[in-house]
């Protein structure tokens, strides 16, 4: 019986295309089966869709078959609400595992594992995951003595940096999302506002959607710092009212179908002073810069070194990455963890790649973001967003 | 120089009272000091609050001095701006450690814990935590290969079943957050409306918080099927319009300062069918019977045992646990990995002690969820919330 999907994102043969993609990146590194534990890499081969991975799951894929779904018992009927594969390919744990010190899900995982044959055999698990345990780890080493064992972190993540035409689509909706979002927050914001009332029309458009498309939730939750917190790249919100003469940067994303467009845009109330308009022109100087170089043949790391130069030339230095790839996520991070805009990731950058390109500068008494997502095309590039660059200013 | 916080959630007096009873925790296991990378057990040690656990980081406490915060560079002004310890105790890596598979950012730990003479005593680490990796694990054996490491997973977050006044404070608004979301809910929902629109306006109610107190994001975003997607109960949402003659549960949850109070309710529009009746009266007869046995000197195993006895009359049967320990939480889960109303837990109830009591039930073509928040107080115990019980019933 096949599970009961009512709204798949993607035809089945999508799914078998990434299968294939993916078991020959295993044959190419002598692995006969893996154990994929990011909740991204479970939904885009499987498209198991569901907020379970506070809980110990995983996707077995073998040389052969379907994949295979395995997680806590009362998540089956998740699965089977989601997945591509039939009813006999998802497999449930008993509900006393969760969380329970004195034993652990994974001992349920290697019989399974055993049971497909894989007991001795060469398995790569995702060693610098998310969700996979210290614990996990120990426990399959000792339950499974005769398994040989692989680090297939990324293997997976590597698959999915091309994206395919439904996915362009999901992702483009994402775009008018965020685009709509950050409208939202130039209309809205004066000074006094309390900032989570502002945070609350933020969600409130992104989730409500554009076009008739749904928002899903973002993997990360807008962050949103002011003044000297926006010094610091990852605070989220409070109440602390809207000042001015102050800058806000909103770093935020659309979501549709698990699909994610990050974009940030920084707020100014009052007449910005000549430190944030130098630093303003440097990063849309450098930007112009750096996006030139975004084009097939083209490296990441030219795009990190065009970016750098021409900051340097404004006599602004930046010593952290100015992008990273993106696509489906779930928390706690929408990049993909793949490919980095910094010296050193010499990965060609080919069509149907996306991005966010992320230029941004924390200074000493506050921050600049000015970012765009990016689709690299036969050509170059295009722009996923049309939203007004430079800061946002309002008296 | 001390750090910059500009609105703490709690006195200075309040970290070292936990510190004080985290050390006591760590002597009885005999550990010299311990790393503390859940997000949850961070804040609650060090006051670290920044959407930044996608990236490796930690809370070095030792047996004397301030706890040592450590994680990626940019986000050192994060930690500046939210902990309670001297700038000196604040450590950042290089941004070319992250997610980089050519170096890991433990080898930067290890070094650090090397340096505070921890490098060949007793350490604990959270083996089944999320964030901590495999590969985090293998990083710290490799780098410091005569420091005897030992599992405390769960050791801090034990420290924090008791609330302080402050927490109650906190959690006390989280929960007329949780009021408010449902009454709206109540008042909002209609038949044909699309699920996604509804899912706007809960965003957009726990946001902006009640009674001037502002709205933090929930560990875990709504959690609302219907109907079949019901029998599942960790779906999100899509744009599929409420139907008549149809449930639908809403787990969701208020929170403020990263304190929650989740609550679940169940929509049912048009007339329930006599299945749901009979489900709701079990399920409200066996929340009494539970209860009544939520009260110091009583176990966590009572109140299961008591609901499920009381369940089993009415011909129902739930497999899994009927509730969890709450509190302070960072994504993926608001429970605080700690008590669990199952049988075999034998936790005694003290007061002060929270829980989110969850005596949902999943049929075969639906689900239903009516929760309650509770607080173990001297004689018995409150509920949190004042939401109407039982079905919620619209035409």
């Amino acid at each position: 019986m096949p599970s009961s999907r009512t709204s798949p994102s993607f035809p089945d043969s999508e799914y078998w295309d990434r299968i294939e993609k993916t078991r020959a990146a295993m044959e190419a590194e002598g692995l006969d089966a893996i154990l994929i534990t990011d909740p991204s890499n479970m939904s885009w081969i499987s498209g198991y869709d569901g907020w379970t991975f506070y809980v110990h799951q995983a996707v077995l894929l073998s040389m052969e078959g379907e994949p295979v779904w395995w997680g806590r018992g009362i998540d089956a009927a998740g699965a089977m609400r989601t997945v591509f594969m039939e009813e006999d390919n998802i497999f449930g744990y008993a509900d006393d595992y969760v969380q329970n010190p004195d034993k652990h899900p994974m001992e349920d995982l290697a019989k399974l594992v055993d049971a497909y044959g894989h007991g001795t055999q060469r398995v790569g698990i995702e060693m610098d995951n998310y969700y996979f345990s210290a614990s996990a780890y120990k426990t399959l080493l000792k339950c499974l003595p005769k398994a040989d064992f692989q680090d297939c972190t990324g293997l997976v993540n590597w698959q999915r940096t091309i994206k395919s035409e439904f996915e362009l689509i999901y992702m483009r909706r994402a775009a008018d999302i965020v685009t709509a979002m950050h409208e939202k927050i130039r209309n809205f914001a004066e000074p006094g506002m309390p900032k989570h009332k502002l945070v609350a029309e933020i969600y409130h458009t992104g989730i409500s959607g554009v076009g008739g498309h749904w928002g899903d939730y973002p993997a990360i939750v807008p962050m949103a710092p002011s003044g000297l917190d926006a010094t610091a790249p990852h605070l989220t919100w409070d109440d602390t009212p809207l000042r001015t003469g102050e800058a806000t940067f909103f770093e935020i994303a659309g979501a549709h179908r698990r699909y994610h467009c990050p974009q940030s845009r920084t707020l100014f109330l009052g007449k910005p002073p000549q430190k944030y308009l130098d630093a303003e022109m440097a990063v849309d100087d450098a930007t112009e810069a750096a996006l030139e170089q975004a084009r097939p043949g083209n490296r990441c790391e030219d795009i990190a070194n065009a970016f750098n130069a021409a900051l340097a030339r404004h006599g602004f230095i930046k010593d952290n990455r100015c992008g990273y790839a993106i696509g489906l996520s779930y928390p706690p991070d929408w990049g993909e963890r793949t490919m980095s805009f910094r010296a050193g990731d010499r990965t060609e950058l080919l069509p149907g790649m996306t991005f966010h390109f992320m230029p941004a500068l924390w200074l000493d008494d506050g921050g600049i973001e000015t970012t765009e997502p990016i689709l690299i095309t036969e050509n170059g590039h295009d722009r996923l967003c049309d939203t007004p660059g430079g800061l946002v200013v309002k008296a």
